[in-house]
C-alpha cells in the first residue's frame, strides 16, 4: 500500500510512528511543512522535518516533542554571551549540527528535497520525507500589540509570544510562486491514500495544501483526515488561537467543514465528537489521544482502515 | 607609547598577554595573521585571531593554548555522525559560536576587520586587533606523497598531517592582490615600535609581511623581534619543518637572517644564542621560555626597552 502524509511537526511526526509501526511494510511519503522554517544566526532551522526526520528516527527529545534527546546549550549560551539575538528560539548543540549541514548544503546549491534526503541518509526514517516545496516560503502572522499592527515571523509569534497576541491573519509569504518540490505531485499521484494527521489544520496541513497543486493532488485521491481537536480543544498545541485567526471554531466539526468534503473522504473523530457530520465524509469515531506509540498505531490502523473502506 | 605587534597564534598571544603586563598603558595593535583561515561545515574559522581574541579576553583552553576552556564537542561528534568531513579539525561547540557569528556577518556584507571588531566587543582583549587582510588570502603547502605532489591547505598539512610530510613549499595564495586591512599600514605609521613576537618566521609572521605594503611599513620603524628559536629548536609549535620549506636553518641566527637586518633593529634571543650577530642589528640575550604570565611579561619587557634604546 502507498500512502502519502501530509506533516506538521509533533503531531504529525507521533502519528507517523505510529502509521509505521500499524503498516510496517507500507511505503509511506511525508509531505513535510516549511512554512515555520527560519534562518536563525545564519543557518537554516525547519523545524517540523526536524521533528519528523528525528521523531522517526529515534533521535526525539520525547518529552518536549522536538529536538534532541539529551541535548545541550552550550553554542545557544555562547551566542547569547556575544549578545546575539534572537534567544527566545531553542537551539540546542546536537540540532546546531543539522542546521550547520543543512545551511552548508543550500549555499552550495543543493534544494532544500535534497538536502532533507541526505539529512535522513543518517536518520533512516523508514518514511520518505520531502519538503512540501524548494522554495522560499515562510508563514507570518499578522498581530497588533502596543507597537502597532505588524507582520511577525510565525515563530516568533509562536515560539516568543507563545500565540498570546491574537492572530489577525496568518499569511503565507510566497506561496503564489511556489512550486510542490520534486516528488510531491508524483508521490500523492501514485497514493492509494492519503491521511492527515492530527496536525495543525492552519499552519502545518493548511500550509502544504496551499501551495499551488498540492490541493487539487490530495483531493482526488481517497483523502483521510485524523481530528486535531477532541471535546472544543486541541490535542495539543494551540491550534485553536490558529484557527481563530482564520475564522474558524474550534472542533471537529468545524475543522472538518474547514477541510471541506471535496478534499476530505474520511474522517476520524475522538468519541466524543462522534456526532460530527458532513455530507460526503465518513466519519468514525475512536479514542485519539496518541499516549504513547502503540496508541498512535491504533489511530493510525483505524484511519488506514477507514481509507481502505473509502478506496 | 604606541607598540605595534605581527602575531601569529599561541606563542604570539602568550607574548601580547605579556606585553599589555609589562605596558599596561601602552597602545598596543595586533596585525593577525588570517592565511590559516579556513572555511570548515560552511562557517569561517580564523584560528590566529581568535586565539589571539580568547587568550587576551580570558577564555582560552591554558593547557592546550588554543580553544576555548571549559571546552564540550557536542557539535563535532554530531557532524562526524553525519559523516561530514574533515572530522581533523578540533571544533569545540563554544568555538563555534564564535564562527557561526562571524559567518553571518561575513555572508551579510561586512569585511573581517570589522567582524573581528565586533567579535572583540565581547572579549575586550585590551589591544587592538586587525587581520592583516580582509581580502581573500590561504596558506597552502606543496608536498609530495602516494597521491603524488599537490597543494594542500596549511591546516591540512599543520593539523591533519602534523607536518609529518615535507613541505616543499608555503604559498600565500591570493597575495599578490590583497591589500592590508584598514587601519594596518595607519596604525604601523604611527607606532614607535613594532614588535615581531616569538609567532611562526614562516606561516605567521612571514605570513603578514607578505601582504603588499605591510613589509615595507614596517621596515620603516623601529623593529625588534623576539627569537622563535631556542638553541636550534622552535620554542613551541613546529617551526623547523615550516623554516626547511624555505631553506633556512632552525636557528636564532638563520632567522635573523632571513628578517634581514632592512627590517630588523633588535633581535632579543635565549641565552645559549648569546652569540648570534648580524651587522646593523643590536642582539641581547634574556631567558625566553615563557612559562607563565610573568616570563612572557619579563621578555616583552626586555623586547620594550630594546625598542626603546633603539628607537
Amino acid at each position: 500500500m502507498r500512502i502519502v502524509c501530509l506533516a506538521g511537526g509533533i503531531g504529525g511526526a507521533r502519528f507517523l510512528r505510529g502509521l509505521r509501526a500499524a503498516a510496517p511494510d507500507a511505503h509511506v511519503t511525508v509531505i513535510g511543512n516549511t512554512g515555520d522554517d527560519i534562518t536563525l544566526f545564519g543557518l537554516r532551522v525547519c523545524p517540523d522535518l526536524d521533528t519528523v526526520m528525528y521523531t522517526l528516527g529515534g533521535g526525539i527529545d520525547e518529552e518536549q516533542g522536538w529536538g534532541r534527546a539529551k541535548e545541550t546549550y552550550v553554542v545557544k549560551e555562547e551566542l547569547a554571551a556575544y549578545g546575539m539575538q534572537p534567544q527566545w528560539f531553542g537551539l540546542g548543540d546536537r540540532d546546531f549540527a543539522t542546521h550547520i549541514i543543512r545551511t552548508q548544503m543550500l549555499n552550495a546549491g543543493y534544494p532544500l528535497s535534497q538536502v532533507t534526503e541526505a539529512l535522513c541518509d543518517r536518520w533512516r526514517p523508514g518514511v520518505r520525507l520531502i519538503p512540501m516545496t524548494d522554495d522560499p516560503v515562510e508563514t507570518h502572522v499578522v498581530i497588533e500589540d502596543e507597537r502597532g499592527r505588524r507582520a511577525i515571523h510565525f515563530q516568533e509569534w509562536w515560539v516568543r509570544l507563545r500565540a498570546s497576541v491574537p492572530a489577525e491573519r496568518i499569511v503565507l509569504v510566497g506561496a503564489d510562486e511556489a512550486r510542490p518540490a520534486p516528488g510531491v505531485l508524483e508521490a500523492v499521484a501514485e497514493a492509494d491514500a492519503v491521511i492527515l494527521p492530527p496536525s495543525n489544520p492552519v499552519v502545518s496541513i493548511g500550509t502544504i495544501l496551499q501551495i499551488p497543486g498540492i490541493r487539487d493532488a490530495v483531493a482526488a485521491k481517497t483523502v483521510v483526515g485524523v481530528s486535531p481537536i477532541i471535546g472544543g480543544a486541541p490535542v495539543r498545541g494551540m491550534a485553536d488561537a490558529c484557527l481563530a485567526a482564520i475564522g474558524v471554531e474550534t472542533s471537529a466539526q468545524a475543522v472538518l467543514a474547514h477541510y471541506g468534503a471535496d478534499l476530505i473522504d474520511g474522517w476520524l473523530v475522538a468519541e466524543e465528537d462522534a456526532d460530527v457530520r458532513l455530507p460526503g465524509v465518513r466519519v468514525v469515531a475512536r479514542p485519539l489521544i496518541m499516549h504513547d506509540v502503540s496508541a498512535a498505531a491504533e489511530i493510525a490502523g483505524a484511519a488506514l482502515s477507514l481509507a481502505r473502506e473509502l478506496m
